[in-house]
């Protein structure tokens, strides 16, 4: 028996991979945060769909095994790639008692994939994805986290930037990363990375970014000391001559 | 005037994104390495083709961008996403001459998400990706990295792990962990992730992963402190309570 951790990718069907199209048009029933499950639009037509609220992971994915379990198929859907900060994990946790049900993670574009790509080019070498909610990592860690990944001159991605609750998270990690990088360091952010006509995209330094205004559907992007700006876009060289 | 870097993604037409393929078969012209070119099967069928080799990245994306000047229609394709190790940098610098030029990236699903995907979901939480290809970056800058994002304890995904030169760096890179990860630390690696019947898995420790002999077409992941095997799977916890 199969259960499907699907990642839709930034929410376009422009982006949604064939694989995961296939999956979820063949299944009876999708399961997804309420938020995700209006992206879904004619694929979710004539689904049984369970949408729950945002902090309803164990509830969203305890119901999704209890209906694979009672013969029916069904793939919990998560925006991205479900295996980043996606639903795949609690899955296989839940499903361990379950030994007949088998987790597939079909994968998506994740968001620091779809916001580099508007950006420009600024994960072109190596870099870190790091979160900044606080809610299942202890602070501690994300900080220890940032700072060392920001010593070793790598350009980091940052997941859930700001919540109502922890609206000040970006400027502490952008006081962090000044710890190591200097204030021009060119970064850039994007709201609804290449979600239709919503999407935003700004480049700014390091030192604008410490008090930049970011809501938790925007993703950041910090560079290192091999980015800079061309044409308005955010680029990390390589290092070929050219 | 435009000029597309694509990611094709890991290979597989079920992986391609359509935006991607709508715009490969809108191109007249598709430059790309040789290696990569048999991938794009049906799509290619009727283009100008524009194959150069492993080393040949300044020559491929020089050419088209004189192909796309005098009018073509263009794309540079990458495996993966064209944003991670793939030609999009390259483009945007060469293209900086040329201001008429513009570049687009479409993305696509990079190694670190296929594999992740095939091995189960090692990238759940923060993770790094770093390249052991010492062409482009000093080696002292790589073990730096690697030493710090281990430090980190981030699951770290690996491109390029091996070449004929460079046989023994992923045995380097294993012994940079295990500074820091003890040596039972879950790890896993894929070859030609979703690309076809080639697709080759394992998961492993990370004492075993050091002696382990893989080439330039496999992706490496090492676990961190929260990586365990469930059912064969490798999955990176998050920490929820279930």
């Amino acid at each position: 028996m199969k259960l499907y951790a699907v990642g839709i990718g930034p929410g376009d069907a422009e982006y949604l991979a064939p694989r995961a199209r296939e999956v979820i048009l063949d299944c009876d029933c999708i399961v997804g945060y309420s938020g995700y499950m209006k992206l879904m639009g004619e694929l979710a037509s004539g689904k049984e769909l369970i949408a729950t609220g945002m902090t309803g992971e164990n509830e969203r994915c305890k119901t999704a095994i209890q209906e694979a379990l009672s013969g029916k198929k069904v793939c919990v859907v998560s925006s991205g790639d479900a295996g980043i900060y996606g639903m795949a994990t609690l899955l296989y946790e839940l499903a361990e008692a379950h030994p007949s049900l088998e987790v597939e993670v079909v994968p998506g574009i994740t968001a620091a994939i779809s916001a580099a790509a508007i950006l420009g080019s600024p994960l072109a070498n190596d870099f870190a994805v790091i979160s900044l909610s606080d809610l299942l990592t202890p602070w501690e860690v994300i900080e220890k986290r940032l700072d060392l990944c920001n010593m070793a001159d790598m350009a980091i991605c940052i997941y859930n930037p700001s919540s109502k609750k922890r609206s000040d998270y970006l400027m502490k990690a952008c006081q962090i990363a000044l710890r190591h990088k200097p204030g021009g360091t060119k970064c850039g952010y994007v709201r609804n990375a290449l979600r239709g006509e919503d999407s935003q995209a700004l480049v700014l330094t390091l030192e604008e970014l410490s008090s930049a205004q970011v809501d938790m559907f925007t993703t950041v992007i910090i560079g290192n000391s091999a980015t800079r700006v061309i044409g308005g876009k955010l680029v990390t060289a390589r290092g070929y001559r050219i």
